[in-house]
């Protein structure tokens, strides 16, 4: 039902591996990353892929080809076009060759993720199937011990590149938000809360789902250290949840 | 990391089971459902349990407890508190027993859905873990063949009940809008969508991930038929994503 398009017989799967527990992969997604011969990922300008390390304890004695996509990961190179050039073409002669390809995407593929980069350069010649996966918005939920909404309650999901006062109306027109993305934008947005008299409704998210997660109070966190993850996240409820933090 | 507060031993397991395909359970879900010997999850006043249905293939030929929660679906006797009350009773027996019990959750446990309810009666008294699972609105993005939303956009999330005044001003302040339990509210979401010139901009989704998924323009569905499930979905994207229906 996702097969989108098609032109020969391997097919590119745009898998969502979820927010970094390896046991919030889907059965789908764990099927088709042990079976295809193929798989890519994305990893930063140097050092580890982390999208990888969360599927390592499946692919372990495996012979696959692995297919590691550096991504510069300074926001003034982003997105980095000629890399998702040459990784289409990468990835275009194994499909060619008849050998599906798995690529990898933390999170889900099409919320937010940088997987639309490839799609919109492969899925008119190509077969794709997108699985989708557990975002870290539903992790920060199970984390914070609260619905993120429930009812009739709006829920916004806010970039936090966004500027301060997009942010501020945005904020005030819902009941609910989750701002992704925080990293270096943490004062901008802490700012902003506290203009709209939110900062006790909010909650600071890092590492969802693994050993090193933390769940903190605004003025709990530590902008200044310059320890904030990318993809940290920040959480608000209006009506004040029953955070179990 | 998501174990909440503890009085004895077992543990609740509020467990997202996905929008539908059985095979995007998380590993964990599937874990934790073979596991535990005591499952429960909701019906409707009359019939089977779709729920149930997800799971059923994992479930063949074991032996467990199944609690059946029969819930009423009409608008107006929502949320049925005395079966809340009641179901808070049948699992504390098991638990106090040391039984761990797993509850199924359509999509995530707490992305709008019912488990609240248990869980605000439950979360003081017992052992609670939340088990993140795949929403149906990532599952929505996969059938679209397109992204949900991306870069610095703002996707708002806005369920179907609200009034046509509400959903007219948070739709026009947001990029990109998912309206979630559409059913009977389909004219009137409509009628919004016309009037904010978005007509061609959204998709109607129902029974996404199942073999009886559609994808459809507003033209094309039926609100006549009295068929629109409770659950189907609408998504909207302001710069007219590229999907593929």
């Amino acid at each position: 039902m996702t097969s989108l398009s098609n032109n020969g017989s391997a097919t590119l799967y745009g898998i969502g591996i979820g927010p970094g527990d390896p046991e919030l992969l889907t059965l789908k997604a764990h099927r088709l990353i042990t079976a295809t011969p193929v798989i890519a990922y994305p990893a930063p300008d140097e050092g580890d892929s982390f999208t990888r390390e969360i599927v390592a304890s499946y692919l372990d004695g495996m012979d696959k080809e692995e297919i590691l996509i550096r991504m510069p990961m300074r926001a003034d190179r982003f997105p980095a076009q000629e890399v998702y050039d040459r990784t289409r073409d990468d990835l275009a002669r194994h499909l060619e060759s008849g050998r599906d390809v798995a690529y990898l995407c933390e999170g889900d593929p099409f919320f937010y993720g940088s997987f639309m980069y490839l799609y919109s350069r492969m899925a008119d010649d190509f077969h794709v199937e997108i699985v989708p996966g557990v975002s870290s918005i539903m992790a920060g939920g199970a984390a914070l011990g609260a619905p993120l909404a429930s009812r009739n309650d709006t829920l916004t999901i806010l970039p936090g590149p966004i500027d301060a006062d997009e942010l501020k109306s945005r904020l005030l027109a819902t009941d609910a938000a989750v701002i992704i993305k925080v990293g270096r934008h943490f004062e901008k947005i802490r700012g902003v809360l506290a203009e709209c008299g939110l900062l006790d409704n909010a909650r600071y998210i890092e590492h969802a789902t693994l050993e090193n997660e933390h769940v903190l109070k605004l003025d709990e966190v530590y902008p200044d250290t310059g320890r904030i993850p990318y993809f940290s996240m920040i959480f608000i409820h209006k009506r004040g949840a029953a955070w179990k933090i």
